[in-house]
């Protein structure tokens, strides 16, 4: 392995650990030496690629601004920029990586952690993507009568970022069949009703169910 | 003043200044000393009332829940345990208290705070309350046709909580026109339509506008 590999690879270990640790402990708790620790490397080498706890915490809210940028992306492209799919989809993708990548999780919560606040945060990224689509979908006809973008996109905000507080202490809050009966209920309140047959709840990337023999 | 009476205000002082550093600076960051000076009052008063700062955090849950239940049983009361407008007046009541009560923002705050975590938070009181309602609002025929209790509360439950934690950091999620947006989007997509005209989304207790004269 090269030189540059490796560092590349213990730089990696080391987010994961401090994501790992501030999501157990909580930013003002975690300590540098739980997280070499956890990373299996020397305190030498921590301080070698973070001088501080708040350049690792910036570096875990970077790979979290990473990850929202990269799921609405490719909900984006997918469904294209004015689509509630789009939405849809990006919110099933958000609260699965919430579930199962720490680092997206510790980066949600360092936003919220009083120590650590500042903008922007991925909350505020994830909220401007969601009022530019149903900015977007306004314009284009794709929202019911009677439902301005504005309170469209604050319901989908705010239950958003209550699904990932909430699912903090109990990952049912993440899960498909979750995000999928909130839009359920959301879909035929906010959509067109001549989009509302095509809208798929459960994300139009879910897996189809197997067709009966 | 009798001794317990300014025994009795000398408690309530130090919660007070309890939950506003904690809101300030976190649990885990707020100091005894801290606090007791916010409250005007010596060390040794706080450790007669509070031997640790354990027991001042469960002082201001335990304020946070008392909140929680004046307001649910107020709403109940004035509309009755299976109506939706219960459910809107309450989240108006209790977001306005978020908004202005630093008991009950540092109450559900702490809910949250990884060194505090335990059951029954008053969020968990407040989701047990919301699910109750829907659930009686469906058996007396007055949520809409295709939505289940369970998926109506779970949006008003995450939205809620979402409001919660956005207000932390920026009040115009706690205001009235928030909520009563929210609501707008919500109502006829979750109650029976022969109900809707008689839903109020700003609140049933909202000061009606001045007539034009």
């Amino acid at each position: 392995m090269v030189k540059q590999e490796r560092a590349a690879r213990t730089r990696h270990a080391l987010i994961q650990a401090a994501a790992t640790v501030f999501a157990e402990e909580g930013f003002v708790t975690a300590s540098l030496s739980t997280i070499s620790r956890r990373a299996g490397v020397s305190n030498g080498a921590l301080h070698f690629h973070f001088a501080n706890k708040h350049l690792l915490a910036e570096a875990v809210e970077a790979g979290a601004a990473e990850a929202v940028r990269r799921i609405t992306e490719a909900a984006q492209a997918r469904q294209g920029g004015s689509s509630l799919q789009s939405v849809v989809d990006a919110t099933h993708e958000l609260m699965g990586s919430l579930a199962h990548d720490s680092v997206v999780r510790a980066g949600f919560g360092l936003a919220g952690d009083l120590a650590r606040r500042r903008e922007p945060s991925p909350r505020t990224q994830w909220q401007h993507w969601v009022e530019d689509v149903l900015r977007r979908a306004e314009h284009g006809g794709a929202l019911a009568h009677g439902v301005s973008a504005a309170d469209g996109a604050r319901v989908i905000v705010a239950a958003t970022a209550g699904l990932e507080v909430l699912g903090g202490q109990d990952a049912s809050w993440l899960s498909r069949q979750t995000v999928t009966g909130f839009w359920e209920v959301l879909l035929p309140r906010l959509a067109d009703r001549r989009d509302l047959d095509a809208l798929v709840s459960a994300g139009s990337q879910h897996p189809p169910a197997v067709p009966p023999r």
